[in-house]
């Protein structure tokens, strides 16, 4: 089976060892060490000197803890919205009270910049400001580098998903200065999900200081707390802990500039791949993701029966449309664990699958 | 080594094994059959017939999703606590915004079902009791059944931490009418951590419709209808997912009568032989819990350094005191993965460590 959707991803063999490990004491001196290694490392991934922190949760718990952490209710927040992911991170600061204002594009198109400068001229008093790097609903890779640059000159705090994006796309967290930056255990990592990753900036922490969002589970402060004996407030999913620890390893071994230019690289020979086969990118492709790849059918082929095709035909599972691109999209993930062959032996896969599932 | 923490508890072989399967798509019908099955087995040791939940979180999440979910800011809460995980379950409704009334007893003391009845008496508007049913930081079982029979007279919801009790000690959720009832893989599921398992009654569903507190990460409400399409709304732990799954398979060939009966035995093993050894059950001996013991140390016996001395050189692990018990107590848990030839075999090491203990 080839598991070929935007997480979770598929887990090489010395990750899926490390997750039998036995149990340890999540209270004992070894577990200190341990967590002190992981976290320094997953500094280098992020590119920070800021705190970066482990939650047993799912990505979108790490998108959570960066509304709750850093705003109050009432507090105005800037949504800035191209896809699912970008319309689920303003619900959160909804639930949670915030006065929303959506600036939402297309999907499939970019973030605009000058439309978040734009935005954040006509609301002053916004606190902070919600973007996905990598929107996974659309296969789009925003422009962080730029958008960063408006929203931090408005004095705007800005709360990053990059769920998809980190350990596999450049997100240099400190020279962007984000300021909270979310990602999962599940993606580009290569280890099961479970554990969302999060990095709080000095500016962040001020945030937090007078943030009044209800929050236990979630908080920074506890978790500051926690860290400084080396430990986590609340029992960690340790197994996922082993996974990541082996994962660093071969993040650092490879270098994040061989894991971006292979992240490049695959991404552009899925893209090429599916046209050569008939198929088209679905966004535009200046800022198509390297990390997921959306695809739109033809006039001829029955997406649902692709989708069905491949995974009981051909051993190969990729993933839906999401929200309103059900049914007019299919989705392929290429990150993480994955290299030339993989995404050469699906496109053999695709090439087979399409001619059965044409439209009847 | 010899893990005797009352958890993560040390994992069998086939479940370790279990941790190693390769990723499979949370959204795809694997996916459901697999969670439906855990599901139903999950209700048969819950003894329940109402919803059972798994979130990817501590049992402190668990904890917080039982509070967000059912209550309202400025509600009245009935906290009943006689240890450090019962003062945490209030202070997370404090977080929230709920009026909490604390009713406290001795630490090693058990909860006073009169007391109980006496608090809603005298608080007739009391929406929620929170409850911890086995205190794992005094090793004393509280009488769950004879509480819930106060709680539900008064109409008040009863919101139970279970979470180092389920599935070692009996709790019939049903029959004990318990509204919601968290549990926490790394304790007697023999799990490795990262998963809460929640169960919500009819009641508290009625509650929920009515609930106002934020939330979204543990809302019942997506939780639900996620589920009823055999899926999560965030994905999920899917290893320790494949974990349970093997778990539940081993705890139902041993059936509930031979887990219960086991706990007990090991239990009274346990204190037994520590007194034998010159030490002395921390909490009365009437409610001591079957999962994890406190043990005080005598007057010749330096705790800091018994407990140092068997990880030294005995290479058992065992727990401290929390909060104002530290160095008072220590706590040997006896849960899950277990069998009279562990607990032999600790009270060997500790007849060794504590000549070697004594203050100096």
């Amino acid at each position: 089976m080839q598991l070929r959707i935007p997480g979770p991803t598929p887990c090489p063999p010395q990750i899926l060892q490390a997750m039998g490990g036995q149990m340890m004491n999540h209270r004992g001196p070894e577990f200190a060490g341990f967590l002190s290694s992981i976290t320094d490392r997953l500094k280098q991934v992020f590119q920070t000197r800021s705190d970066v922190f482990l939650l047993t949760a799912s990505g979108t718990g790490g998108m959570e803890s960066a509304i709750v952490n850093t705003l109050s209710p009432g507090d105005k927040v800037l949504s800035v919205s191209n896809g699912f992911f970008g319309d689920r991170f303003g619900d959160i600061a909804v639930a949670y009270g915030a006065d929303v204002i959506r600036l939402g594009f297309e999907w499939g198109k970019p973030v605009d910049p000058d439309a978040v400068t734009g935005a954040l001229r006509a609301n002053r008093d916004i606190r902070a400001t919600l973007v996905v790097h990598n929107e996974t609903s659309t296969g789009v890779t925003n422009d962080l580098g730029r958008i960063s640059t408006v929203i931090k000159a408005s004095g705007s705090l800005l709360l990053v998903d990059a769920i998809s994006s980190l350990g596999c796309i450049n997100v240099p967290v400190d020279s962007w200065h984000c300021d909270v930056v979310v990602t999962g255990s599940q993606k580009g990592w290569m280890v099961p999900p479970g554990l969302a990753m999060v990095s709080v900036s000095e500016e962040a922490w001020k945030a937090h200081a007078q943030a009044k969002m209800p929050r236990c589970y979630w908080d920074f402060s506890l978790i500051r707390d926690a860290s400084q004996k080396g430990q986590t407030p609340w029992t960690p999913g340790i197994s996922v802990c082993y996974a990541l620890d082996a994962a660093l390893d071969l993040m650092l071994s490879e270098g994040l500039e061989g894991i971006f230019l292979r992240h490049a690289r695959l991404g552009r020979k899925t893209r090429d791949g599916i046209k050569a086969l008939g198929l088209s990118v679905f966004p535009d492709e200046h800022c198509a993701s390297d990390t997921v790849t959306a695809a739109s059918g033809s006039a001829e082929v029955d997406l649902a029966k692709l989708i069905r095709v491949l995974r009981e035909q051909h051993q190969v599972i990729v993933a839906g449309g999401m929200g309103g691109l059900s049914g007019k999209i299919f989705r392929i993930g290429h990150l993480g664990y994955v290299d030339d062959d993989d995404i050469e032996s699906f496109l053999q896969a695709l090439d087979k699958a399409i001619p059965q599932a044409k439209k009847t």
